[in-house]
């Protein structure tokens, strides 16, 4: 027998393709959700409605916000510090606006270089970042102390050579091979300070 | 600044209070469904608005379901056993169907006697277990091996005392201080097979 009809079936295994749940925790999630229909379920069921219509990706940065230029390329204060932040993913955009780096923009690169899983510089938004890194006095290369990371990172820094832009890298402060999202907030705010140009 | 407006924050916030989910989690979540919004966003959406609609909970023995009386108890051959399956949660109920215990059929408790919880027999699907238990031949009662769990199968072994319905619990295969959902499946085809009379 399916766990009580093919409605729950679904969406158990819906829920059991997010990152973090299996099988069996998507089970619980879905009486967890039951247990709390008014409360839970029928909130959820909305704000996934709205998301679903409202979430889009910014055509300059590659954030996710509901309006494109998002809320932080739309911010004049925040280009006024001639900074941009190179991040891998929004996760890692998201990881240093709750560290409170300050007034700066990002761009999202959408991954790594990583010719082994046919990644190439085709793939991410390289082009975006050249295009619109003349617009600012200094590129922060936030890319993961991964192997790929340092690659896209060495990658980034040969395009914007003899540009006159100055490039700089987190302070090794992040720890090696670590992954930013997983850093404490205050980590992530002292690498951002001591970060060293390239 | 929020995550990228009040949608995405105020659906991170949601997925949050989901079992086996916290901030951090629901935040990757929030990304991936935003990420595979054809594949993974839509569908659940979908698939919670239509469970929202379709789910309720079964008049007769409180397991979930698109029908009520739900499908087991609808279900004529699960009758003719004569065996009615006493359990805590839904997701015993779950756990024993995976574990294909046969055509029997199952009465939720909805919790378990706590009185440093407050919890009584009146806040229990009790009354209902006691008002259709003289249809069948045999009560096991299939509560956690936990102090509550037992508290709650001698509470009801009392209530059924001289009705002459055979009462049985699982067999001591389920270990001590354990609960059901997390066993194999296996173990627990086992410890029904070996139940024994209280
Ligand atoms: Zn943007
Ligand atoms: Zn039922």
């Amino acid at each position: 027998m399916a766990n009580g009809g093919p409605e729950i079936e679904q969406l158990i295994q819906l829920l059991a393709r997010l990152p973090g749940l299996g099988p069996r925790s998507a089970r619980r999630a879905v009486l967890h959700l039951i247990k709390k229909k008014e409360q839970l379920m029928l909130p959820l069921s909305a704000a996934l409605d709205r998301a679903v219509v409202a979430v889009k990706s910014c055509e300059v940065c590659g954030n996710v916000d509901t309006i494109s230029p998002c809320s932080i390329c739309s911010d004049a204060r925040r280009g006024e510090s001639g900074i941009l932040i190179v991040v891998e993913d929004v996760a890692d955009l998201w990881a240093l606006e709750r560290a409170g780096v300050g007034q700066v923009r990002y761009h999202v690169l959408g991954g790594v270089l990583s010719p082994l899983d046919g990644v190439g510089p085709d793939d991410l938004n390289l082009d975006g970042l050249i295009g619109r890194a003349h617009g600012y006095s200094e590129i922060v290369l936030a890319m993961n102390a991964t192997v790929e990371g340092q690659t896209t990172a060495h990658y980034i820094t040969d395009r914007l050579a003899g540009t006159g832009i100055k490039v700089t890298r987190l302070a090794h402060g992040v720890p090696v091979g670590g992954e930013l999202d997983y850093l404490d907030e205050g980590t992530l705010s002292q690498a951002l300070k001591a970060r060293t140009e390239i």
